[in-house]
């Protein structure tokens, strides 16, 4: 199990932040681009690689994109603390939103948006 | 305490995926797409505010944005799925590296990237 | 007036793509993630600016903006090639279409996106 | 032969804007944000397909892709106004430092980024 502490990442990197005087610099809109342009560098690991190269990655590539997932990941935490969002609550409410757009008998297999479905 | 088991959420998702036959269209390539293509719903959300706007949302939109950086995490956890990507170790890897790029007492009050220091 | 021959722009990227058996790695999607790339590497130039900041650059990040933007263009361009796209009739159904959505009567000074309006 | 005149498109999106009175919301910061969003939405028109199928659409989606790199291209454009940028200037100096970066008997067939050459 990987159980953890979301509060205890995000009070690290606001701590982080703050030693370095740099709240002021992360506004929510900052960091949205900020956490996209990270999201830019992850789509260049695997931009020229075919889907089937893209599940097979050697060792060192494999550890450059999951730095590249924690950089997100730590933007997202610190949005979150800007925001005051608690991420775990978002996420079920969006899982059960998605429950109900796609029911699992009706779009097995497809990959359409649910707002092509008639 | 905000404890949260990544790997229950891994898990939902995985199977959510299963039940509708969507593991063959989440190669790693794709799912940086769509966690890209999320990231770019967040930034729509932030683009026409100000940096001052976007630290005061009303709850409506907070709640948009909440959903959108779900769906942002939801991508990041069902990359750690296909890629095997332990993302709290990568957390404290990309924590640490940052701590060694950007000493505190020498990038205080500035947001220079970590090559722009001489 | 700053006339330009798109065709002849699309032909030498594609002989530049050419000459290096390139055309292997460029279909329409790997063209959409590198461009969507590159849009993340100009957001990182803009992303830490506050806006009037983002209307003063000095000539160096000026000069380093631009050829992001060239990256840009120049992926669209070659999306043009491998997708048979006129993206100068594209730009003028394009504006047609926001002409409708947003009269200007009944927008102005406003940023609200065209399906908030009631 | 598709000339186009880049500074009589530039003048009808800023005029467009003008008559909108949305200038005040178009900061290069803001427009490089609305950019990567549309960057955004053409990932998503590619996320799930095949690169074999993303070369092979229909009109309907060919259309839809049309008017995504027509939103791109209109933001480029709004920038370059603002940033009193000369693309294709920009695109001449970005194309001769990838002729020198990756000359043609060195890269053949490869997708290596330049700097990943030894």
């Amino acid at each position: 199990m990987t159980t953890i502490d979301l509060n205890q990442i995000q009070q690290r990197l606001d701590q982080f932040a703050q030693e370095r005087d740099w709240e002021q610099f992360q506004s929510p809109k900052n960091l949205a681009m900020a956490l996209a342009g990270e999201a830019g560098e992850l789509l260049a690991e695997f931009q020229w690689l075919s889907e089937a190269e893209s599940s097979q990655l050697d060792e060192r590539k494999r550890e450059t994109v999951a730095l590249e997932m924690a950089d997100i990941f730590n933007y997202l935490m610190l949005l979150c603390v800007r925001l005051d969002v608690d991420i775990a609550g978002a996420v079920d409410r969006k899982i059960a939103i998605n429950a109900e757009r796609y029911p699992a008998d009706r779009v097995r297999g497809s990959a359409k948006k649910y707002n092509e479905y008639e």
